[in-house]
């Protein structure tokens, strides 16, 4: 445990700090070369990297799906219904998002509107490993059928004998995609960035990965005109900030959801009760000992940290500053906090609201901004799946209203056909007819 | 001329190809080089490179600006007011963008919560060089001050004397900066985004540049917890569509406003009348010789691209295709087109909107997404100025009523821990006077 207040501003600093991402040069160059295979042998380097990567031996990267009725019936009744619930508690937080239109004559006869559309295409990487995600699957999936996009395309890695979870592939049936390829790590982003004859390239890539995978996204977002990726990754984290009320075994089964996650996930409890602190730290230690990913959540535990604070506003500083991921608030009357709150990227109030709610069911998106980037990348939400785009349409006399002021500025900038563009318009006499005419 | 419908496939894609973007090693070291100098030298090496890039001799990088009375002074009637209508429309428009915060009970007692906040710092570069940018200064700062980012802070060359032009100070001091600093290029974007003991680092950075300018801000937008940008960067451009009715004088002087911007500039002329075409061209010629920055807009227009199809539907789509910047729009019924035109950063409706409107005073913003990016990034608007975070709130009825669906997800995603965060509140009887508490 550490005591806030006896901390020099630096020794702050210190134990707020994450873990170093290392500039991995090596990890660089592998994920570079495969790029590069993608790019000039296409499907031939995917069946080829698949094999090497996954073990399975295949002939097409495409992965021919059944019906809905026919992929339902693979799975056990309570994990549809959990499916089904989340995916309808999802769909409505993202619908309740979608963006209005904004029009405003800003000067008589000048109309300008903002306007919004779904993104044509999107990828979504899903990955593979020991369990499979079908959580991350409604998330980005249900997410992109709100906004509209027409083209919904999921990469994830298969396993030995070239199968993919029945979980995964109904998730991605209730979200409408449509488009399976059965390829995983850095050479599916870079399928996914340059396109191969069996998978068109798409306008922007969603989703998490090992480090190979958020490599390649970064490398294919520098790419000229290539994909926008969702946001910069880092490793999961947990704040709790909690009070003398806080029920300690709910504090400490909180800040091991996180630990599970893996041995770099960061857990963080600031509160201003040394007991509950104390009581939390056993409960971890009791709770820990029955998980079946105990040894991965034990070495997270090892880095978390108790940070005793001398009243609860030092503790919202403290937030603040460390800007978490996820920032579960269980002290009293905790919605009144929430003003001061500023820098986090999903917020969870009160003793009922744990974070395996946002992971999964509440609505809420669990693809965030860790590492420190909430504080200037946002929450994913139904905005990240559509572009906005202005319109404008001047009247003559709109065009006589701001003339002035753009040949003004046109020459203060020493830009003449800036000039000329408004000044030709309103000499000529070649469209008299139309000069009345409106904005509309 | 070319004539769309005899091309093939890829002589079209060749058609609407950008000048490519080279990897340059060169200027990625140079920048990566400065940016290091910045990291360990801080104020020292802004001041050594100021001096040797901009010639100017500074003891301090920080600029004192005096009143808005004082400011406004020394520029002329004219200017001012062409600055102020032009600071008045882009707020006017920008205000309407201000987000609705969203809040949805997706299931009894489970409330979830779309916030906004404004980004707490952002750093607004403005370029040197022979003209002052003051309409890029309004650009970018009153939208930060609609959004109401706290700290504003500006970066920008100064010239040999030391000073800066009248009209970005100005601008500058309308839109609320009160930091002001006398830096340019990569040393500008390395203080921005790691700071020194003048400037302090900001969230996110913002505006235009060289190429030593984009490319420091990419590097930068690289560091682990390092600051956003806005988007990636290319040489603007406009795509004309018009038919026969549109008058030749206007699209040339539109086609040349986007061509005296730069060398590299892109302007592309789609029409179904061999006629206009041929009669654009003519003004083209006629207009450029008049323009004081002939020589640069000579030089794009070299490069410009004039396409005939074979009817305006037809039109449409190699705009589409292309994905403009500015796409203006000089056909008979133009805005019934808008639901057909589904690719551009911003869209000037009609005879009566030249792009110098939108660059200027119309109210919409200049800076917008090219090379082809118009297709998976958005115009600048309120929202790239805050970031959106997520609240939920459950009660231990909510709990209840999606605690099945968070336990058998977490089950089927192997995860322990997150069942019992769920499990250990239901089965709990420590807190049974609080079970019936709302989520409210």
């Amino acid at each position: 445990m550490q005591i806030w207040s006896t901390l020099n501003n630096q020794q702050q600093q210190n134990l707020l700090s994450r873990p170093a991402m290392a500039d991995n040069q090596k990890l660089s160059d592998i994920v570079s070369d495969i790029i590069e295979q993608v790019k000039y042998q296409g499907d031939e380097a995917l069946l080829a990297l698949t094999e090497k990567f996954d073990g399975a031996k295949l002939t097409s990267v495409k992965f021919d799906e059944v019906s809905l009725e026919e992929v339902s019936g693979l799975i056990s009744a309570k994990v549809k219904k959990a499916i089904d619930q989340a995916y309808t508690n999802i769909k409505s937080f993202h619908q309740a998002q979608y963006p209005q239109d904004v029009k405003v004559e800003t000067a008589p006869g000048v109309v300008c509107e903002l306007k919004h559309a779904p993104l044509a295409s999107v990828g979504l990487y899903i990955p593979g490993g020991t369990a499979p995600l079908p959580s991350t699957v409604l998330m980005l999936g249900a997410t992109a059928q709100v906004a509209g996009c027409a083209r919904k395309v999921l990469c994830t890695p298969p396993n030995k004998d070239g199968q993919i979870a029945s979980e995964i592939r109904y998730a991605a049936k209730l979200c409408g995609i449509d488009e399976i390829y059965l390829v995983g790590g850095a050479q599916a982003i870079a399928a996914l960035a340059l396109g191969t004859d069996s998978i068109a390239k798409v306008d922007k890539i969603f989703g998490p990965g090992n480090s190979f995978v958020t490599e390649a996204k970064q490398q294919v977002s520098r790419i000229p005109a290539g994909p926008a990726i969702d946001m910069p990754a880092g490793p999961s984290e947990v704040l709790v900030i909690a009070d003398k009320d806080a029920n300690p075994v709910y504090v400490a089964a909180d800040l091991l959801s996180q630990a599970e996650h893996g041995a770099d996930s960061q857990a963080v409890l600031v509160s201003d009760s040394e007991a509950l602190i104390e009581a939390t730290k056993q409960q971890v230690s009791a709770q820990l000992a029955t998980l079946s990913r105990k040894d991965i959540a034990q070495q997270a535990i090892q880095h978390s940290r108790y940070i005793l604070t001398g009243n609860i506003e030092q503790a919202f500083e403290v937030s603040n500053s460390y800007g978490p991921e996820h920032l579960i608030v269980q002290i009293e009357n905790a919605r009144e906090s929430l003003d001061k709150l500023t820098n986090a990227g999903s917020i969870f109030v009160g003793q009922w609201s744990p974070e395996s709610a946002g992971d999964y069911a509440s609505g809420t998106n669990h693809v965030l901004p860790t590492y420190g980037y909430a504080r200037n990348y946002s929450s994913l939400g139904l905005a990240d799946f559509m572009r906005r785009y202005t319109v404008q349409e001047l009247s003559y006399l709109g065009l006589q209203n701001i003339g002035d002021a753009i040949m003004d500025l046109a020459d203060a900038e020493g830009l003449d056909a800036h000039r000329q563009a408004v000044a030709l318009r309103l000499q000529s006499d070649l469209c008299a007819e139309n000069k009345g005419g409106n904005a509309s």
